[in-house]
């Protein structure tokens, strides 16, 4: 039982308050509806701008309260989904977006007779040679990725040297957009060893084949040419740094152009660290 | 009134169903709890492997009918939640993950007089001077959105050149990470005319008095000396090329590395078309 009238809610910098699951205990959906408008109309009077609530998924059927008070979805986690509504008349809305991309990473892996590490997957429309690769884990670096996809797919060991190039697409899948990097992966083995469930056929393929193989699709044959003014133009790659993070806590990389090291080892920043 | 015992629902290319808005209207909550219980038994009899249910605001009374049939969210956009049950008891749930990641474009304009455009932000919790620059609207190229936000906080029109940097920074908001793009821009106009709502300061201040200045981050500093780096040692940038999409409808953008042009304008590519 819950006597306040209204939600007592400690505001963030932006001037918003947001509603945690644990209060939804304390509550029947009779409770919470009354109590939810009279704090909407207390909220705006003392210049509150914005109002989170995350619904649990125990508490779904407190969702429609939300909804009949001019609440409208912001996210969903698998578990919880995210309520908002803008108050301030004053204002526009400046409640930030969600997360917007996907992101990807195909390992462009070379061995020393110049042949490219290539797969078909078995969930495809048509047969279609690419680089292996896969989705970023929740907080993995490029590099990281890249590694992982290319053993999980292949059963070769790589080494992250480089990015060769990366593509920005729109309307990839739920309306988000994606971004695939491309990686300059130094196999440390050579034997072959596909995932069964999800990769049809695994191959080194010599590189020239590969560009002019039908079964090639013009963003894959443009990375191969991608790789190849790379490594003839110069010896600059697009290489990470370390750099600490604003909070002073941490680090992030940072990509640029640096010089290629012999190893095509990532560099030490002035700024960073040595990865 | 639907006779129907289960849903009649067609196959995608991963063996998957959808659930769409449009079948709540015909039916009670009850209803629906009866005909979805009745379809999981059959899918998974004919080899579905999982099920998707968007369900929009206006029916969001039925979202505990899902949660109590074992479905979770996915995700949720400002008028709908998608939900998911993966049901194949024969493979692991391969359902693809929603959007992980959010992208902010950084613009660094550098005036004739190696001046760059650099501004304080309102809302912040200390004084900071850092690039103009936001989010990426949906659909937008890197350049397009350096474009957009270099004009509406500084009111300086300018032009993409191509990409000096880019930081990945993870647990950014709400869990997910951050790609943060580091554009060089040309100005087309030098007057400043900040945006009173956002921008606290806007100036041009001597980009060598920028790196040592005090209230500049380390990312901030990194990134003009990644500029200093890319244009003292070598002709390389990091541009664009328009690449045929896969569909063969369209085309996206793949950035590597290439010769940089007099006008310091993105390349034509083999693969690709002239920006």
């Amino acid at each position: 039982m819950d006597n306040d009238r209204c939600f007592k809610l400690k505001r963030d910098g932006y001037s918003c308050v947001k509603i945690e699951p644990k209060v939804y205990d304390l509550l029947t959906k009779e409770e919470l509806a009354s109590k939810l408008s009279a704090s909407l109309i207390s909220w705006q009077q003392d210049g509150i701008r914005g109002v989170w609530a995350e619904v649990d998924l125990i508490h779904s059927h407190l969702i429609p309260v939300f909804v009949e008070n001019g609440f409208d979805y912001h996210h969903a986690k698998s578990n919880y989904v995210m309520m908002k509504k803008w108050i301030s008349q004053k204002e526009p809305d400046t409640l930030p977006p969600y997360a917007s991309h996907y992101v990807g990473v195909g390992g462009f892996v070379l061995n020393d007779d110049n042949q490219l590490l290539v797969v078909q997957e078995r969930f495809s429309c048509s047969p279609h040679w690419k680089l292996p690769g896969g989705h970023a884990d929740l907080g993995e670096n490029i590099g990281e990725t890249a590694e992982r996809e290319v053993y999980e797919e292949t059963g070769i060991r790589t080494k992250f040297q480089c990015v060769v190039a990366f593509r920005h697409m729109h309307q990839f899948r739920f309306g988000c957009s994606d971004f695939y990097f491309v990686c300059l992966m130094k196999p440390l083995t050579l034997e072959i060893n596909r995932c069964q469930y999800e990769i049809a056929d695994a191959r080194w393929l010599d590189l020239e084949t590969y560009i002019s193989n039908p079964l090639v699709s013009a963003a894959n044959r443009h990375f191969a040419k991608c790789y190849l003014d790379m490594i003839t133009t110069g010896e600059h790659r697009i290489l990470p740094a370390k750099v600490t993070r604003y909070t002073n806590k941490g680090y992030d990389l940072v990509y640029s152009l640096q010089d290629r090291c012999d190893d095509e080892l990532p560099h030490e920043s002035e700024t960073g660290f040595k990865l």
